[in-house]
């Protein structure tokens, strides 16, 4: 494994997490949550998404969230917005930077966001020159980059072309990401090497879903292929891996006590990340599936 | 990664998967699974266990299972002794070979086999000339070589020395094994090539358990170690990970589901894989843990 002395993790736990479990969490659990992610050490957290409602309920408290956090120095406390109207209301609401979401898969991205990949990359240029204006860091995410749903493999070239245009306008990162958990390691060289040839690899991160078990695995590919940020979620938040067809988010809990055991520093305390996680268990409906979590977190106290 | 063309996969589903089990399977069903993770391509299976019945009952039906299972030719259906006795039922079971195990902890020896490290190396010294004479194969076990329950860290060169001496007298492989699965990726070069300086690198097995989500990025450690023989059990057996405590080995599914992206050959179909899992879930009492299984096994049919 390449080892670099430190990793940076972005803690998509209350965002990308929540936003794929049933049950809705209270607003003043989320902004304990967020606030104790924080005090884990986490430096990048994604709070929240400035969406439409209807389309995710559980993301309807987006600005009372933000509204209810204590902002600590160093931590950019970020959301997600589909378009103009959520740049707009995540900017009322304070958010460090933003994040967009494109897809690599045509069909994918039809279904996902109701709009073909290059109509959503014309709406994203203007959201990001918006952004731009307003100071607000953007971040990219890339969706079904090593598999879709509907068209199964995804054609690393069009991986390639639409990371490279997420970054030219103006995305300071974009994030590769495993939508349905289907990755391999032998994927990932691959498809960061031909990401790279457009764009440094240190503009590169990867967002894996643990669904067949690969997170790690693939983590320590995309170590091996230079990359040194990666996505996360808080006890593995993002649906549980025993109903069929759950797609949990990598758990950060699994994620730092492998990085501390190979010895790359990340920020993040796991005790505390432990204090972060019982803390929305409850509130879930079910036991959160990190397995450091289970196995040392869990059942402390 | 390191990607060699092939790794040989031991299963040991039928042994220390349902020796940790709670449940007591019929002995037809443990034929049935074992004929069907032969009928999936392995060609080391661990059978069960010559055992005390007192000791291990899930294991006292050792001899019945193997007068039920139908022999494929170039399959190794092995089992564990524990002494002479042992070694004489397994004998007249008709056996393929047999295993011994020892620990790296002075503790965890006393406490699991009720012997020091040293008298037992002794008595399995004795084991390993009969069953020299008898022509059988021997394959040992090492535990707790990446950290004790209570002893904690183990010395790297007391797993080396003990390593050493079970090859010398008369193993023909160690399987290196993490016997709470506590062990990360780090761990994984130093102690193999520690070994490596007594034994030769195709003597070394590695013995994974999935406790802490580590198993597959320990694999990918020893592949880059260079060993090629790694141990798991079908579905995960061995213990539900959303228990406390709970000890379940690397999934077999996990583990081809990997080296099957990688591109590396182990005999081994994942879908037959499934048929085993699905016939041995419903007699352990809860969902089999491989996420893999759960993902894309489970529910078909």
């Amino acid at each position: 494994m390449n080892i670099p002395a430190s990793v940076r993790l972005v803690e998509v736990g209350p965002r990308d997490g929540l936003q794929n479990e049933a049950t809705q969490v209270p607003t003043t659990v989320k902004i304990a949550f967020v606030n104790a992610l924080a005090a884990a050490g986490h430096s990048t957290i994604e709070v929240s998404a400035f969406v439409s409602p209807r389309w995710v309920p559980q993301m309807a408290d987006a600005a009372e969230v933000f509204a209810g956090i204590e902002r600590r120095d160093g931590v950019r406390y970020t959301a997600l917005v589909p378009n103009l109207a959520g740049l707009e209301r995540a900017q009322k609401a304070g958010v460090s930077e933003i994040a967009i979401f494109a897809a690599a898969s045509e069909t994918f991205s039809q279904r996902n966001i109701n709009q073909s990949i290059s109509a959503s990359l014309e709406a994203y240029a203007v959201v990001c020159r918006h952004a731009a204006a307003a100071r607000l860091p953007v971040r990219a995410y890339l969706s079904t980059v090593f598999g879709c749903p509907f068209e199964g493999d995804v054609p690393i070239p069009t991986v390639a072309a639409v990371a490279a245009q997420l970054i030219e306008m103006g995305a300071y990162e974009v994030a590769l990401s495993d939508t349905i958990g289907i990755a391999h390691p032998g994927q990932v060289a691959p498809i960061v090497d031909a990401v790279a040839k457009h764009v440094s690899r240190q503009q590169i991160a990867l967002h894996f879903h643990d669904t067949r078990g690969m997170a790690l695995v693939n983590v320590s590919a995309g170590l091996d292929a230079g990359v040194t940020t990666f996505d996360s979620s808080a006890g593995g938040l993002g649906g549980c891996p025993y109903a069929p067809g759950a797609t949990g988010n990598l758990a950060t809990e699994d994620l730092v006590y492998m990085l501390n055991g190979v010895g790359i520093q990340t920020g993040v305390e796991l005790e505390r990340l432990f204090d972060a996680s019982r803390l929305i268990e409850p509130h879930v409906g079910h036991a959160l599936p990190s397995r450091v979590y289970r196995a040392d977190g869990s059942h402390t106290r």
